[in-house]
Order: C-alpha cells, then structure tokens, then sequence
C-alpha cells in the first residue's frame, strides 16, 4: 500500500547522535528535546557508549536545584576517531584532519595541478592524505574515515566522479573504490559546494543559523543548500545546480557557469582591460588604480551574480547567502555591488544577508571531513544494531 | 546553549496523524513504519479516539498469516468534521468542503469580480462560504474550519493579507478576524500556489510522488513546493517567491511576473496580434487559425517560462513541475514548447516532467480545505494534550 519511510528506525539513533556531536547533553535533556522516551534514548545511549565513542561526564554533572540525583553530561570522545576530509580544487587538493568532536588538528596542501588530469588529480588527492595520515600516525591518532569534496556531477553511492568541467581527462573515476583499495578505510565523496555549505555551518559564519546557502565560484558555479541544519539534496541528488541556471544574452541562451565560470572572466578581463591579467586579484588592483574599464566589468559581472542570488533566495526563502570559491578575491568592490542590486530588487528587504564565506576554500575539507564523521559513526550504528548488508546500508545512508 | 526544537514534543502525535490522513493502518503498523515503540503509538491513538476523529475498524481485521490476534485498522472518521476551503483568484473566488478524509462533496463559485476592492473580495470569499454552509447544514454536516488560498504576501500567522499585487485596495486585511467573528470556526489562510502544489499532492497528479513543484501562473507567478511530501516553507515563509525572480532586458532587470503576469501578456498580444484578444485562450486561437504572429508570441512566453522552470527545478532538485493557473489556457503548443527548451538545457535530462495542473484553480481550494484539516485537528490534539495558550499554540503550528 506504501513503503516504510527510508530509515525511520534507524532516525532516533541518529538524531541523537546529531545532537552530540554539537552539544553536551544529558539523557534527560535529549530526551526533553526529541520527544523520545527515557528508555529509548538510554538504550541508544548505551549503544554509543558501547561503541567507544560517547561518554559520562561525571565529573561535569549538572546542578538543577531541587532534583536528587543530578544529570550527567554526555559528550563524544574527541580521540574515539579522526577524519580527514579533503577539497578537490580545480588547481590543488586541500585537506584537514579533525576529531570526532569536529577540532581541526591539521591541514595540508597539495602541489598546484599542471595538467588537470586524472592521474595528476589523484596523485595530489593521495599526497595529502599520505601527508596527514603520516602526521596522524606520529602523534597516534586512529583515522578511521575520508571525506572528499568535489566538483560534480558524481554518484556518491556507487562512489564515482563522473564529468566534472573544466578538468581534463578526469571523468568515470571510482575514486572511493581507489581510496579504500589505498587506505582500507571508509571513503565518502560529495559535491564540492555542498560539503563548503557544511562547512560554512559548522565552523564558519553559519554556526548561529539554521538555513543557508552556500555559492561556491571558481571556474564552476554551484551551490550548497542548507535547511533546518541539514543539507538539502533534492530528490534527485542535485539540488544547487545554480551553474546551470540560464541567462539570457542576445535571445540566446548561455549557461551561468559558462558565462561566468573565472576562467571565462579571467579571458574576457585580458581582452578588455590594459596591463597584465592573469588572476581575478589583478582584476581588482586594476580598479584600485583607477581604471574604469575594470571597474565596469566587476559590476557587470556583479549585476548578474545579483539576479543569481536573488533567484536563489527567492526560490528557497532562505535569506543568508556566502559567497565562497575564487571569486572571494574580487573583494569589497564586487560583494558591495551585489548587496545594492539585493537591496533594490530582493522583496525580503533588510532581511537578506550576503557575505563572503569566512572560511574560503578551507570550507570544502572541513565540510567533508565532519560528513566523513557523521557516515561512519552512522555506518557504525547500523551494522551493531541491525546487522545488515553493506548494500542496504547505502540505502539507509542516501 | 540551545532552543528546544519547535514542536517536537507534539512530532509523534502529528506524524501519526498524517500516516493516518492518507492511509488504513494497524497499531502495529504504525509503529513498523515510524519507529515508535508500541506505547507511544497506543497512547497518541488513544488520544485520537478520544478527540472523536479516529475509529477501529473491527469488521476490516487484516489477516496476518501465523500471527495470533488480528491488527486492527484504523481510519479517520469521515463525518468527525468537515472543511470548506477556498482559492481567492483574481477574477473570483471558488470553495470547496470535503470530509474529514478529504472527500470532496461540494463546490461553488463566486460572481466575477468587477472592482477587485476589499469589500467586494471579502463579499465575494463569504458568498462562496455562505452557500457551502447552507448546504451542508441542509445535510446535518459540521463545518469545523475554513482554509483559504490567496495571492501572497500575507502572513499566516497574524492572519493578514498584506499586499497582493493586482488588486484594487485590497490590502492589510485582518480575513482570518472578519471571518472567525462573522462563522465562529477557525480561519487559515495561506499562499494561493502553496495551496495549490498541496492540491495537486493530495487530488491531483502529485498523488504518487513525494516531492513537486506547481508553479500557478495568472495576472501573479508564484510557485509552491512539496518535498518529501510537505509544504517546503523557508526560513522567511515565502519560499516559492518566484514571481520576483528577475529577467534581463536590454541591460535592465524587470521581474517575471511584470514581464509575464496574464494581464502584460494580454496586452502584447492586443498590440501584436490581428484580431479580437481579451482572453489567453483567444491567442491560441489565432494559433490555430495560421496566425504567425501569435505563434511567435507564444513561443517567446514559452521560452522565458522554460528558463524560469529550469531555475527552479536546478535549484531544488526536484524534476515534477506542474502549470497550473490561467495559463493552461495556452493550451499544447505552449507547453510543448517549454518541454523542448528543458529538454535542450536541462541537466536531468529525461528525469524532468512538465505537465499542467490536473486540477486547474480547484487545486487552490482543495489544497486549502486539506490544509485547514491538518491545522484543525492539530490544534486539537495540542489543547487536549498539552493545555498551552493560544499564543503558544501558533508557534507550534507554524
């Protein structure tokens, strides 16, 4: 007649393991704030606790005036496991180690890309996490799980990069079957602006608010999408495809990321404005110098990101917009631009909130790395408390 | 350190009660597809049996082969309340009641509007109400709420229409007042393409799956969003804004609906095309008599409607698009059209299905009669349980 809701029995446990990794909480106050009975939150708990990577705080119990016996905190082990969470970049790999409560102990960088090549990809991914693995070993600390952001599209199931632009030869890659073939650990993959938006939320401008969007520009236009603390992906798995939303130019039609992608820019600059170009920045230092012509170009390209944005806002009613990827290097000039067109046009008013990413391109790891967190402690708790098969266990997972 | 999720206490009992809106379902059942334990389930049942809108269907035992006792089913009382609900159109209002099951029994439609003021739109919305009430007091039925579907932005909450556009001094209303002092009966009122994308969910071509977008297209363009089978509200409520989303032309940005709202496109047609235009339906008509002109303008709309479509659905990740409005007045080659342009631009290719509304304005009404169900009963089930105030009550609800 219809189908059992995807995971309905394993959403207790994995609310309340939400609710750990961001707060110290008592059983008494989880279950105050899931509605779920004591017996049910202390047989979850139990299941945490056995698994090595919750404990009592007892040393921290509360003092609630008027009660017996008084709460103990509950908190996740900090060294119970490490992630590594990596970026894939369109020019390098960037990675981070964190713990399982989330603190970043470590980042890396990988060589500049030469060829954009799958090979090359690779070998840089591999070198950062060689790098911290090494680290991580030094100082013993379990890495248990990979987290890798990437630009899409990719199946994050069968664990595939499939095509993403502006790379070359970097196409139908099972880069989670190679990493795990590597690294006998769990890997997890994830569209780049999805894993910035968690990012962003966790440990950036975002960790106050609930819902967000994240637009992630470099050479491809996407964005991450967060709603009610969680990431948005549509029912088919893509949502944030902004860069294919479509302009208008000439009665043609252009795809966003191709009218707007920074390589595009970085050639349309060259040909239009006097001295060396060769990066966005020199864009902005054109304009510092006073060339107009510059000038003009950032707040065309402004004006259209605004129709963007407000395209984005208006769809999603979700009124607080980072600006992450390359295009942070245009600087005050340019976000200052979209805020005028925002203000004009935008009919949630003052309400509306743009602002540059506080973490930049470090987003993308960090976001990565806490998703690695979040599957393995869930991937965790599936297989003790209900024995089943690796194959349904992606299908409880997506 | 942080705020108690809103509502989650009342979370259980509110998604029991939608499992049993649209479904016959055992204790038992319940439980397997929820994941709460057999007490909560029994408690939160009994809860409903004693409000009076939930029955055992004894005679309807499911067979259970092996098992002891039977499950019984359980099913919502149709006759425990009836709803009358009600779509505000620009050019007259239409209602609706059905049961407690969301059976339609009756509907009615107001006279034309001729000033589009307030007074002669509320005389209008009481007419349509005032009917339906006496029919259904004629037959002994008791109407318990009233939900009513009307062009944003108004808030819900203070039960205000604000400022729909293309109205004559039709602003500012406190409708869920003037209505509640004249019926006695809870008022809700809500965004008219919300209600019309739950309408389409629950009566019309959304009933198989989970997640839709109905965009309804008159003089305003304004979308709703079902996902994973609920309203998607935003953060700010006005998710769906996408009358405002903006269009370039000629360097300037003008909004969709001032570009595109029924009443513009009228008018170009009346400056375009040969003969008598006064309605959509009459460009069409002009098609099919070889009139090249207004093919060339339907096409245009077309083209412009199909960047707007696949705006939203790359945005939202969500492939079942629904026309709904007077624009199905455009009839096959309109939506012909923009079927080639997503199928052209779109990057789920196949995935993406635009059909028009199944139900046409009916959907506005019928999604707002199942919504003032939804709303009633859980107003019911927070008195009886948890004794809040009123105040409190809305923000529960909302």
């Amino acid at each position: 007649m219809f189908s059992v809701r995807k995971a309905t029995k394993y959403r207790n446990a994995f609310e309340i393991l939400e609710l750990l990794l961001n707060h110290s909480v008592s059983r008494s106050e989880i279950s105050e704030i899931t509605g779920l009975t004591r017996t049910t939150v202390g047989n979850v708990v139990k299941t945490f606790i056995d698994l090595g990577f919750v404990e009592e705080k007892r040393g921290k119990r509360k003092n609630v005036p008027g009660a017996g016996r008084k709460p103990i905190p509950l908190e996740i082990i900090p060294s119970s496991l490490y992630a590594i969470g990596v970026g894939v970049l369109r020019h390098q790999a960037i990675g981070c180690l964190i713990d399982a409560k989330g603190k970043l102990l470590l980042y890396e960088m990988s060589p500049v890309f030469e060829k954009k090549n799958a090979e090359e990809v690779i070998k840089n991914i591999t070198h950062v996490i060689d790098n911290l693995l090494e680290k991580a070993n030094k100082e013993s600390l379990k890495v248990k799980t990979i987290g890798l952001g990437i630009p899409g599209p990719l199946d994050p199931i069968k664990g595939m990069v499939l095509k993403p632009p502006k790379f070359s030869n970097f196409e139908n890659i099972p880069l989670v079957q190679l990493l795990y073939d590597k690294y006998g650990i769990d890997v997890w993959i994830e569209n780049d602006a999805d894993m910035a938006a968690l990012g962003e939320k966790r440990y950036g401008g975002g960790r106050t608010i609930n819902n967000l969007i994240y637009i992630h520009i470099s050479e491809g236009v996407g964005a991450g999408i967060i709603v009610d603390n969680h990431l948005y992906r549509g029912k088919i798995g893509y949502a944030g495809e902004v860069g294919h939303i479509l302009l208008e130019r000439n009665g043609n039609f252009v795809y966003f990321e191709d009218a707007y992608g920074m390589d595009v820019v970085i050639e349309k600059a060259k040909s239009e404005i006097n001295g060396n170009i060769s990066k966005l920045q020199d864009i902005t230092e054109r304009v510092k110098k006073g060339d107009k012509k510059a000038e003009e170009l950032i707040k065309e390209i402004a004006k259209d990101f605004g129709l963007l944005i407000l395209s984005l806002v208006h769809t999603l009613g979700i009124p607080d917009v980072f600006i992450g990827g390359k295009y942070q290097l245009l600087g005050d000039i340019f976000i200052e631009e979209i805020r005028e067109i925002v203000k004009k046009y935008g009919i949630f008013g003052t309400k509306i909130k743009i602002q540059y990413s506080h973490l930049g391109d470090m987003a993308i790891p960090l976001g990565a790395a806490s998703h690695a967190v979040v599957m393995y402690l869930k991937k965790l708790i599936i297989m003790k408390e209900y024995k089943t098969s690796p194959k349904r266990i992606f299908s409880i997972l997506y």
